[in-house]
């Protein structure tokens, strides 16, 4: 079987670190291009964590970096999560620089996309400025893109506002252009992140499970401070989960949402599960997960890395 | 022990039906007035409902009309779900209209207030119009009044629109002014409507309830079409549960904000219980409930409507 | 000719002042009833001024409390330009309390309205939160309104924020209440508003005219820090100028909204003059004044003040 | 003198072809690039038309074809004013389609700028997608941009809906995203456009000043449908006038804000000249020109064009 070619999207990020991991040393993923976008922190932390985590996998993936700004939201990082740095906890070695292109991570996506024979699929575990600025300058990628695996919105309530999720919320504008791009989405939100728990016993496994294993088990005890009894959440894994695990998932196909317009709600994806809003579905979202499984299926892909 | 005093704020509908009959015959509240607004049907058929129900019960409590339309939005109503006449199922007799004050809701509902020695409890199981216009006139009244125990909002999700509960997006401002108010309020919402269910066994037992059991059998045959195998949401007698066994409760205070400027979340009711808003808190909210002590609760406090 | 019986809602402030003086003394306008609403300083202050208006005039007109606050917005007064007191540069004498009726404003608007015999004019010269209230609470009273002539709102640019006027913006969701309402509207705003001036001569002539004269004399002095030389708008006197002399103006039937929504444009009146937004007209605009003619109007009239 | 070198963003259509024609034939201006956008008409008949202008002009200005979508909004055009083809009226030549690049509008744009020794002006006469993108993936840019200056927006009502102008309400987030990037800004918008009028005589005028004033004059007359009296409003020139001319202008340096949340108010431009918002000038708007001047100014450069 050929490898599903995929770019993922990201700003590391302590579970975008591990996201990272899993996708790289997957037999089944072939990771053609990391693209980079302010969020977890600032975009140069952010790409530069993305040079660092390729020297330590030891793995040659090209790196564009994206935007530095979403779209039209002002900018705020969550460096109270993910530490100062973006991946506070563990000493990595210095960034591969070199394989950082010159090339704008639009322009590389575009690249990649255009010139691949099987469609690509885009992974997007962060803020979607980078995807939304590809459909509106280059539509012509839509043809030869499989789907978009996203980690990011909410059926229900959010973790950045009172109603919104952190990737959608930090460029809400950017997500609402993702969503009625046509292209075929699957939404994997906090409905199945806050169910993809590593819980304090998972984490002691890990450290066991070599060099990859003990770096998260660094990286989790700085994780939101290192309170861990009630689990840390491996959001981005979900949306790898989903490509190499799908049936871990309940999914609904039905209409996204994003609003942008709320005084207290602005970021809210509208999840339209029962039809009110007369749309034609445009996303396929990912409403519940075997937490469980996840656990099982995460500290066996977390041992795989080596 | 006295009675405690309180005013039902409703549009009669099927679960209105049976919130009013437990608080009519319980022991320890004394319902001072009926007053009625537009919502589950119009203000006329409401009211007609609530004289029949009276008749019914046998119960002399005045009732005044309130307002037939929301504040500002579009009145849309729920016959789909209460069926034409809003009581569907059940041949009520004809309606005791010599208890329908001249009075506007609003009017008799601050003379009640104002006469009371003790500071009166208002129970909105509807749109809260009339609630928000008495505020709006006669802001005197907030000294005696005990609280407001509403039915209405949601800490997720709606089942009017995709994120907005009935009788909140039925008149959203009304709700933001009440909100707004600085008057104590308890919301008991769909997080807690949900799981206050009558089941099909249930509806069985409460047949032989003599004759307010009957009748609640007939209608719940008619309820949302009689789809029952999941059971029937006793929305409003979640707030008259409150009142009578508030055990039955988790209740977190928090800020609670209503969307009013959202393409597609007006109405939301912005419940921040991890204070992302930094706004002092202006309600208790009822997060969860357990269903089954509500139950029992349900079926006793009919079986006690004699 | 029976004098056409009007209403006046109002919050005085200066201009107010003689808005009032006009209608009091014209032979062809009966003032059943003034009512207030905070607006250019607190209810309390505004109520006071009134009475002590009457005194002055030595006119015996009702008195009617009406809202303090805004049905929504936060009050924000307009003491900047009307004086601490809203009527500073002049020493009235007591307000004369005894015309101070007990009912609240929107029961006093019903009854006056309801046992005419002849359809009444309402003229609001401040924000609309009592009319709004009185067409929610008693919709009944719009067969009995000839039609609103209001001072308020803009085609253009505002005076409270960029694009919206003090009174419409002071409660922006009354206004559209009241725009919606279905009773013929009149809107005399900042277009005219902008071009009723009383230039500094005038006032040198006004002073003259008696002790009506005198007073708007030293008003004069003190509105707007006594800046004068492009003119003092006499934007209240607008409404009353409809009312007697509508020739002074250029009026087109439209349909008015007003924005509720808008991040920087909340409480713009949008005037559809070119019919953009399809909907059926709901207002008579004017659009345009003889400034001149105006100027001669308004003297004459304050010089008939005795 | 060396001549300035811009880059003008269009959508031909009518007062476009003029103001192209205007800028290729000044002495003054260097045209390095000719960008299209949709907006009149669609992105392919906007991209011929400037093809057929250049052939017809026999100049040699490469064109770089940009977006057929604005980022959010819903395309409408106008064909209903500029005709089908968006310059209904005249029989052009064949496109002189060798000028058109395979780049990109925004990465010819990005190219010319960092390329260019002199800092360059951009002219957008059209809505702002391929600006707001530019700035978006390229934020470098701006270090070599000397100023943008655009038609569009209004310091009072609107011409695509009744506060809002053409240009800035086909894509209002991409307008708002150009107001806020930093970058120096002259709005010339239908403040001056209302202003900047040809009249029948001046037609006639124009009609005999060689090939260029006869096709000038023959799309005036499929001009909004030829009604002419009035005057037909050279929009676009204004941009033009505002380089080559800008004593014609009164211009007040001040705060501009796109609203983008409104109900009915969405792409109004608040321009904020008496400093209601508090906020930092981010532009330079034209808030009044010398008509008769234009009027001169413009048959005058018509008559070079040669």
């Amino acid at each position: 079987m050929s490898k599903r070619p995929i770019i993922i999207d990201t700003d590391p990020g302590i579970d975008d670190a591990l996201a990272i991991a899993i996708a790289l040393f997957s037999e089944e993923l072939d990771v053609k291009l990391i693209t980079t976008v302010a969020g977890n922190v600032s975009l140069d932390l952010v790409t530069e964590n993305a040079l660092k985590l390729l020297k330590f996998y030891e793995k040659d993936v090209p790196v564009a970096k994206g935007c530095a700004q979403p779209l039209l939201a002002e900018f705020v990082d969550a460096s109270d999560i993910h530490g100062k740095s973006g991946m506070e906890g563990y000493d990595f070695p210095e960034p591969k620089t070199e394989l950082l292109l010159q090339e704008h991570a639009v322009n590389a996506m575009r690249r990649v996309i255009m010139e691949s024979d099987e469609p690509i699929t885009i992974v997007p575990i962060a803020a979607m400025t980078n995807i939304a600025l590809l459909f509106a300058l280059y539509p012509e990628v839509k043809s030869n893109i499989r789907e978009i695996v996203m980690m990011g919105g909410s059926v229900t309530r959010g973790n950045k506002g009172v109603m919104s999720e952190f990737n959608v919320a930090t460029d809400p504008e950017a997500a609402a252009m993702v969503f009625n791009s046509g292209v075929p989405i699957v939404m994997a939100g906090l409905d199945v992140g806050w169910k993809a728990l590593v819980m304090p016993q998972d984490s002691e496994e890990i450290k066991k499970m070599g060099k990859v294993g003990d770096m998260a088990y660094h990286l989790f005890k700085h994780y939101r401070g290192g309170s861990f009894n009630t689990g840390l959440k491996m959001y981005d894994s979900c949306a790898i989960a989903y490509l190499l695990c799908p049936e871990l998932y309940t999914v609904e196909e039905t209409y996204v949402g994003v609003e942008l317009n709320g005084t207290m709600t602005t970021g809210c994806t509208v999840v339209d599960l029962k039809g009110y809003l007369k749309k034609k579905p445009n996303a396929k979202v990912c409403t519940d997960i075997d937490g469980e499984k996840f656990r099982e299926w995460f500290k066996q892909s977390i041992s795989r890395c080596i």
